[in-house]
């Protein structure tokens, strides 16, 4: 077959890896099992060449074989030596920023899970305080990033080498209005309102004190209140001014998925059918992208699966909308994106391997 | 001690019956059990003539005997034998609306804890669809009802035949945003949105398929939205129009604890310190309510305490601000704001039994 | 392709029959949807006809369209119409009582859920008090059913035309324990405790004061003490008397899976390598367990997946083990478990359709 | 009042002493907050002098202020300076072992939560590999220790200078089974069988892998088999040897309580009634047990309050029986046990401070 492409993934010890390793070992077009790595040159990480997968997340030990992938010690000699195309990294933006540009330049291409590569306007990088912000290099790199949400920008995928895949919470708000916004329904002087809330893994592997079992079960805790990393992400897809919205994330007691309660005011009434075809003309040819023609979508629907499931309510008058979004955070949200990613990158169907 | 008041409670089978039963008998003021009624004048009631509480509230085996409590069938003349001063009703709004107009006929006093009589507006009560609508006895006894929270109505529930107290959803929102508007602060033409969630304890004890285990765990859904009884309250007791607030209620996969993010515009940008004083103002005297000066509250905070939780956040530009609203919703959002009004009603500390 | 089978299930308003049927959509060898029906020949389940399977389990709304399938009103001439070879029956054990011979005469081979053909011995069935029990007819149905626990009955599944489906927590205790006393390692005098305990699944999706959110979180409860209907099946599939085992039931604050801690002592003191060697030669050819080398299984490696895991842990002196055994109550406890019995009668690969 | 003993608390920054320090504070027989310490004589410990206790413990923060302690560094001169007469130790047990000896040669009453002197019998000892066992300091500090189990040994705790309090299974299963075998019923050949099951509090306050909600949740695992520290407390207050129990934990999904589920064989068939009267007798004059005369505990009982709450259930031929055994960790399992011991070494009534 002509699609033995070769795939490999750098940071599969946090869950995002995890599941993109999951995915990629059972995707019908990919032949074999991609390598994967802890990700870091340096020392610890070699300590960690031939661990499995399962040792340090158990719960893939039954993924059709995931648990048993070994991850090997990184070098870029062996990406080539593996004839390794497309390069998957779910790694802290830090190190992101430092390995994208050596990856184009060994000319892989790279679809980046973390936020070192999402925004282009240098006002919305700051809050990551980029080392290299400013650099030649980075100004560059920065100008080749594609934002990966094919359902926004699926030609300029096709073609990219750098793929930026988006954020949890921007995904799920950006799908959820964009549509919207685009046709010019939304009154922005109004505001838009993004209030969401995501299960804990979207917090990190790393046990810590938000983490802990007896801080997150029985509990709702808002963070990140008019800080969070993601906003900047929201203003540039979305395309609207920073004080056009207000998001706010709320940690829940679930291990996965996000809803996202987003308020809008139009500019003038709107009829239901009206709205739905709306978002029915801006997803044809999106099929992750489920509309409730009824109801609204729940956690329970998504979770485990690629979707974003999308609904709304109009106000009696017409005049408000409710919308809810919700997907899995570690798949629509993080690596069932990617995969659908590349899926685009390679001419493939686009829901390829993601069921 | 002159304070040997009598009390009873109509309606302990549900989860605020019992926790009312639960802080009456722990109540320093008040000696001896309150007699208790499951609260039907039928067959059905007299059968449960006998049952102890912990039969059908497990969880009450423990605490200091309400458990023990035996359930009495109901009749207006126990009442006065037991020379009972005030009448609890934990019932359905259909069942309070028939017994409280008798029950003031005989002198008591009643503290309602259904929606039954909280409404002033005609047209906010239209939700409930009472059979009584309009009727001369109802007009009355509405006339005569106080909105039970003591933070907004102390002087008027002392002297109240008739408090009618408030629902969970409700006090957790108006807490949260009524000292800003009574203060002038907020620009009510860009709406004040109300993104609440609760614990499935608020669904209530009767076993349906959303409060079935398999439905709310690991799950966040939506209900009641654009339409849920609580709006009424809101917008006479905030005093606001009704487009001027969108109230979001979700199901959070816990058992008790509400968390409303209230989002506002202010009229011209504020400083934390204004608001925070605005808070102050507004609940001197009231120590149910606990402010935060730094941070936001949650749950955990709340959880089995009769306190409401208030926290706020401003925007970078003092237009905006995110307020942050959390109570127990059968503590606070039920049965210790019965209790506390009951002890504003007698002149008491109004912590009193709260510890 | 030689094989396209069609198979029916009757009972899909219930977990099991609903994870049924997503898993038979999905099987590679059947081709087409398999008709679905909710499952009683009266006016009720008529009224079922044309509803998809998501209205009454959501969940599944994402399941490769296994949501969409409708419902259909049952009749014998549908599923003779359809040309039905294998039906399956996720209904209660009266149900099946009633239907399987009546299936049987028409020719169909029948996998039935239920607990009402597991049963070989007249005084172990006492328990269900079958209405036909004794009945001429419902001993020659019961004299061809065989248990369908390919694990230990593959050669004769292969030829049944009944197979009777094992239970969850029987399938989880015999996987457990089986091989150790069928090499005669255990002292059955000493007797076999086995400690279960389940995710709320597995009572069922009927809403009962048992499976309500309030009751079931946070906490656990044991149930059916000495008198659960699964111990006949303990008895007879492991080959050992009634005092010979003890088996405790509890309910846990999960959704699924069950582990099972089970004591035994030894004839005479053991090792490690003879213990694994022991469950290694037993489970040589079964795809469905997965046996621990080192350590001990949980439910987080199970759940969603259609694996029995089993690991073992022996005392300092060798004369006593304690084995734990987990999987998905729905699954290797259940649908899945029926359709490897398929798989099996078909002689396709066990593992076929289930990853 | 004559009673205004000064207490004093190391080790609040964990789950135990946190508890402590809030019942305490209410206790009516004690006046005045209790001074806390973290509980370290270097410069990490004083570095947390002046903290509140809720920074640490958010969930206090209601506790009738007990959240606003604060934390001071600790020195024993302040202890004497305060007029301490009784010292709570919640520390690790190598700390204990450190600082017991020399609170007694200062002349306080030591109540010791950690397993540092509950154990008579070196060999039972060897798996906490005290540094100083074998020491004449180390052999004389535990011949005067008394294990703090009031329901056991109330005569010696009266008058003991130190308490060791109990550990959390081992309270549960000691309660369960200790009348029985007391009374001579068990066939300890037989062997017992403690089934035990603990929320997650009981795995310590730290961020662990296993502490993390993604691990904890959704999940049932075993740890510690066949070697968890409190099999030494078990053998030596039933009185048994080493191969007469077995006792396994396991990690429930909930924040709080303990269920042990305990199988035995009795010498000859026993009726009901002569259980539950030796369980009685066993229990007269203990208040913080309590005995269900029909029916099975279970946590959603205990949870949050100081009892242990013991059920069983016999075989139909009476040879056998299943005890059910409930508490909450930190409570009777830690917590609310210390204070019960202070109540009998001060000669109050048991359940002082215990509601």
């Amino acid at each position: 077959m002509s699609e033995t492409l070769q795939t490999a993934v750098i940071g599969v010890t946090g869950y995002a890896g995890a599941e993109l390793a999951r995915l990629l070992l059972r995707h019908p077009r990919l032949h074999g099992a991609p390598p994967v790595f802890a990700g870091r040159l340096d020392s610890r990480d070699a300590a960690r060449g031939g661990i499995p997968l399962a040792e340090i997340h158990p719960e893939l030990a039954d993924s059709k074989g995931s648990g048993n992938l070994l991850m090997q010690p990184f070098s870029w000699d062996l990406l080539t030596d593996l004839d390794v195309k497309v390069l998957f990294l779910a790694t802290p933006h830090e190190q992101s920023r430092e390995w994208v540009p050596e990856a184009l330049a060994r000319g892989l291409r790279v679809i980046d899970l973390s936020g070192a590569w999402r925004l282009n306007e240098a006002v919305n990088r700051e809050i990551y305080a980029f080392e290299d912000e400013g650099s030649a290099n980075a100004l560059k790199t920065q100008s080749e990033a594609v934002y990966g949400m094919p359902e926004l920008h699926r030609a300029e995928i096709a073609g990219a080498q750098l793929v930026a895949n988006p954020g949890c919470y921007a995904t799920s708000i950006i799908l959820g209005i964009k549509p919207l916004v685009a046709a010019g329904l939304v009154d922005l002087d109004a505001g838009i309102i993004a209030d969401a809330k995501s299960g804990v893994s979207g917090a990190g592997k790393a046990p810590t004190a938000k983490t802990h079992f007896m801080y997150a079960a029985d509990n709702l805790s808002t963070y990140g209140v008019f800080s969070h990393r993601h906003t900047g992400e929201l203003l540039e897809q979305i395309g609207i001014a920073s004080d056009a919205i207000v998001f706010t994330p709320h940690l829940l007691p679930i291990p996965r998925g996000i809803l996202s309660t987003i308020y809008v005011r139009f500019h003038e009434p709107q009829t239901r059918a009206k709205v739905l075809h709306t978002f029915q003309s801006f997803f044809t040819g999106s099929p992750m992208v489920r509309l409730h023609e009824h109801g609204l979508p729940q956690i329970l629907h998504v979770a485990r699966t690629s979707y974003a499931d999308i609904g709304f309510q109009l106000s009696s008058d017409g005049r408000r909308a409710i919308i809810v979004s919700c997907l899995d955070n570690l798949l629509k949200g993080a690596s069932s994106q990617a995969v659908q990613n590349l899926n685009v990158m390679q001419g493939w169907d686009e829901q390829e391997g993601l069921e």
